[in-house]
């Protein structure tokens, strides 16, 4: 009647230690996440109440030495590749999709860099990303043209008014990536201190998920941007190489919603194995004894197992392809670009399915808000709405049908 | 771009007077639900996040007469089907699915009054629940053997200690059925004042949705249950008349989960044309141009239009067999426990599937707390564990197999 | 093991009779229908693999009167309700999905009479239909504008050349509607006798379902149309009483599609509690006693529930607004359009999920050719390809997002 | 208008060619399936509607020497990897599951012969089989229990008599691997000639799919097995080792499935591209431009993509055992059975989707008798039959919440 024995309980002791879908931790990035998630784990519930900045978090982070590992290894980074990057997003996004988002979005302005920036403007900034173990963020939200430059008076730089939201990790971040149009509309990005005078975080982020991602509104008054902080020209072609920024971004939500996915899972099945009660028509003394308790854990394990296979996959075609660099072609970066759309998909669908029933098979009082479970369908609903998945489908389709790669573009 | 022409902006003022899925406004009862409706949804989204006691919302309630619908007109009250009540219920889960809950489980004490009291105490309480407008609740969770009594001194009544969980409506009700078992483990209830000494509400529902519900733990401190509070002996069988507590409410909650489906569809569809910007990849000027978005309000509108058929259908079910009372059979119970097991499992997953789509169709600034489209979620998840889906099909199934009615008994 | 008790035996000895979802027999028109399906299931899966002509089955019909069943009584028919008529194609399709088809089709040219035609042609068509028991098919398909005219030599009629595809029924009807277009490209009809010189009925249907349909080509050599069997005008409006012909033909369909479902239903649920054999790793005795046959057989039937409820719902919309005849006003016609687009998407749904998911608990021994229990699928899978299900939901959705009714035209 | 240019017409002229999903034709095992599968489907539909025996496909297997891959090099044959042979399963069954099914399951017995036979026996039989090319298959469906022995008067071997259904390739093999049970109750198995004395292959299949597969009946007149043709001993414990062939049947089937979900998607795409019409009232040119046929193409493929991901998994996860030979744990062949139990669930149900769901983009026209694309639901429908879903899930669900791997049986 819901009493476990003793060898039952130690296995659920952690549900991600005796979870079945180990990472693999021989990887130290991974390993290291993995160390991150279970130190975010024993306040995920309570700060996603809260929201807010999670100040010791992006501390841990700092000292995990994850904020370097995309860095090459020429600019003292550990040049670990975006498997190994994306399985660490995953690994914290089991219990934190907030902590997830942020890691995961810090390396986007840092692709910019390396994509668009001179190798002068790469050796100082990604020299200083190493030695100050900086957090990233942007302020650019694609969808929102709300801010514009004027040229400052000595001519050596821009001032920035307006506002951007969705400026995620801005409220924790080192350096922000800053974006306006110019007067063509072209897009003009720089890479500026989060402390720059004029930057107003304004903390009015409010979504009902990703709660501690602070992804709400910058506002820019007067902000200064030297000519040197610019990366690249509001002129320069969309290369295949810098639109992977695209394909990062798809990656690192994609991998939010399969860690999301995973954590529900191991949460549910810890709390199904030691707390749930058998239901009272049931006829069984344990309540995984319930042949459809069985089934629905079967179901859903499956649809993540298969969301684990397309990630992977996905991350590798973005290896494959990444260290073309400015060589990339569209072809090549199609490819991917199929690959990662396929598994966002497929991950965005299995992070609602396994978020949303993994409550039937906990049972009536496991919905607690002190439990936090509904964190999980919460912080995968919010984020998945950032991407439509009727146009992942489409591109999907188009292709399968003779119509081609998906063209670069934003969330695409 | 979002913006809207005026004649769609006033089509859309108000998602519930605009909706395609009118109610039956000829009725009195479902007229007032409807004013209710339009009452509590003022702040519907901030008293979720509140919790707490729904005080203002409960005193309209009485102001309404919608507490003495059910009540037959020999004692005063004013004697509606059930198919009107259940749809008040519904009406009212348009927005506020706590008020619904409220409102439909105050109907449950009263039928034990009606099917289990003597004629003395039926005049006695319904006449003064009708003069008072009593708001009725119960403390006595079928599944939670946790109270238990002692003949109190005087030999007149009993003195009942010990607890309940998931006592809804307790913490605004006027009178509480408390039930406990007896020496052999049967159950017994009576009906008393919510102010009775002994009685201590603790006021920890901790519930991720139907937050103002109340359904925390009562407490009972010796509290004095005199003889003729009583409702029935404790050795009286559960009659087939008896036992139609069970399906009012299996029907209230699929009313609650049916009304929650159609506020979420129609607040959707009020942003959606009104709020709504389409995707950057879409090439329409309007998000309602695209034609996914037309598809997916056709799919979550079929679903609920079916839901609406199989919730009626249930509720003309339950009229058919009500008048039988303690002469009602098995056998005539038992097809109204299919039509209502059918509507609720229906009902229920439609709850799911459209209060987690609409997000979809609304897009990515829909999802904030302040908008608090996700009370929708949060309130048919938390209600529906209640219930297990599984149970209800394999009843079903059973009958199709020719394996009989479901046999009377708790939740089913 | 397999082996049933007399009991159940004797219960499920007819898959229709013992069905717990029974026809309304009081209505005569059900009841004859109901007595059709019984004598057409004797052979139906072995015609199924045969295909071709009907004869003895068009016979059985004739005898029946259902011929004349919609036709107004003024004329001598037994003008009955859409709704009886609509449940006789749904009971005939319970086994036989192409004698549904025929009997259904055979209303459409009869409505173009009724719609389009003279007074005079009204009572000499109708009344020769009612005295000779005419089955009525056409041969215009709007997709394929195939076929043309050109003036008599006595000025007093057309001579028709060329084809058309999918003309359902002309190979066992005895008139045929025959459509062509004008040298301005509008459709024009007229009904004749099937045995009319110059009908060439190929027999070329090849279809994977609805296999004595006769849905092949009809070629016209010179086919000679009166002008006085012309039914109206090719400038006349297509006004929405005469647009109901499409409401007829989804109507048709969606019963043809639910009647299927409920077939395959019934006749699963008979060979399962009679035949199936419980799974090796079960370990129940009786394969009804495996809690997922149970769930599985509640999660069909509730779909079914649901598919009758909206059916009938479309037939009662569309009895409604019938009788306005010409008078009837497109906004009086959409409502009916809705309901009907909404029941036909389910039926269809339904028809599909059921007819597939049967096998599964039927098990390895029922799919076989002799058993014919594919062809449920087949003739839904078939069937429902003829009226997409993305435009009927893209029509609904349209409906409740404020965008109106659709525009009456073929297959909406 | 359905008319495609000269370059879509040629991307398509080869529905496998063209297809997004190309096998990997540097394995020779792999190229010399993808070229038999060109042979079979030059008359796949046809001798799908024939049934019967495969002759002259059975001719081009053995010539492809592809009958010898799985056999060790030191016996002559190929010593492919599972890997590569399941691929070859899953290619061929791309146009013809019957022939997939015939040449996956000509593994079976030759597994039983590594597994149970003595080291003289293997090298007996593996080295005919090879010098002889022959095929091989069973007769001794373990659900059925129909055959028993008795000791030859000779006293060197036994008299078999009774029958055997679901003998899957008996019809076209070489040998079979006969099976009775002795008077305890434990299998037997030998291995003997297919034409045998008193072997009566009685050509009763009629399934509705994989109707070459000849998998009906087998009926044992007094034939003869020599003692030196027993696979084993009747008291020989189940050995991990030995119970692969489960795996090994679950891994044919699960790629038959894969296979025919790919051949389905193929054929779908090839005829969407190049014969389907746009809808009437979808506004575009080209079927392939309205946006639902794009979704719903991207829909498929990513369901068979994650599956083509399970099913290699799955195939790595039996290579990685397999060398065990008799030294396997239980322990070990646990993870490769959750992993094929997992890909064979999903393969299953992808099959049944895509052979479902790809008639709607291609349109009414589509569904004929002659283009025979139904035979992939046929198929899937009957194949998938032998193995129940409900029961994969479990066994998934129960390791996940702790309870362990499949105790090795058969099916599992």
């Amino acid at each position: 009647m819901g009493v476990v024995s003793g060898d039952i309980a130690a296995l659920f002791s952690s549900p991600y230690l005796s979870s079945p879908f180990q990472p693999d931790l021989s990887d130290p990035i991974v390993a290291k996440a993995a160390a991150l998630r279970d130190a975010f784990a024993v306040d995920a519930a309570a700060r996603d109440q809260l929201g807010g900045r999670p100040v010791d978090q992006v501390r841990l982070l700092k000292e995990s030495g994850l904020l370097i590992a995309a860095i090459p290894t020429q600019y003292g980074g550990t040049g670990a590749s975006w498997l190994s990057v994306l399985r660490a997003v995953r690994e914290i996004a089991h219990t934190d999709g907030s902590l997830a988002h942020l890691f995961g979005y810090h390396h986007l302005p840092q692709h910019n860099v390396l994509s668009r920036a001179t190798p002068e403007q790469q050796q100082r900034l990604l020299s200083a990303a190493v030695r100050d173990q900086w957090l990233w963020s942007n302020s650019g939200n694609a969808l929102s043209k709300t801010s514009s430059a004027r040229r400052a008076p000595d001519d050596q730089g821009w001032l920035i008014s307006g506002f951007r939201p969705f400026s995620s990790g801005s409220h924790v971040a080192d350096v922000i990536m800053v974006s306006w149009e110019n007067a063509l509309g072209h897009r003009v990005s720089g890479l500026v201190p989060a402390d720059r005078a004029g930057i107003v975080i304004e903390d009015d982020w409010d979504g009902i998920g990703q709660r501690q991602t602070g992804s709400g509104t910058v506002t820019f008054k007067d902000v200064r941007v030297d000519d040197d902080e610019l990366l690249g020209r509001a002129d320069d072609p969309l290369t295949p190489y810098a639109s992977l920024v695209s394909l990062l971004q798809q990656s690192v939500l994609l991998n939010v919603f399969l860690g999301s996915a995973q954590g529900a899972l191991d949460e549910g099945r810890a709390y199904t194995a030691t707390r749930s009660r058998p239901w009272i028509h049931s006829g069984v003394d344990r309540h995984v004894d319930d042949p459809w308790i069985k089934r629905k854990y079967g179901e859903l394990s499956i649809r993540v197992l298969a969301a684990i296979e397309l990630a992977d996959q996905a991350a590798h075609s973005l290896d494959a392809i990444y260290p073309d660099g400015p060589a990339l072609t569209q072809e090549r970066r199609g490819q991917a670009a199929i690959d990662i759309a396929t598994a966002n998909l497929y991950a965005g669908e299995t992070g609602l399915a396994v978020s949303n029933d993994i409550f039937e098979v906990m049972g009536a009082r496991s919905a607690t808000v002190a439990n936090g479970f509904d964190r999980f369908w919460r912080n995968v609903r919010t984020h998945t709405l950032h991407n439509p998945a009727e146009y992942k489908k489409r591109a999907v389709g188009n292709w399968v049908l003779g119509g081609g790669h998906p063209v670069p573009a934003p969330y695409r």
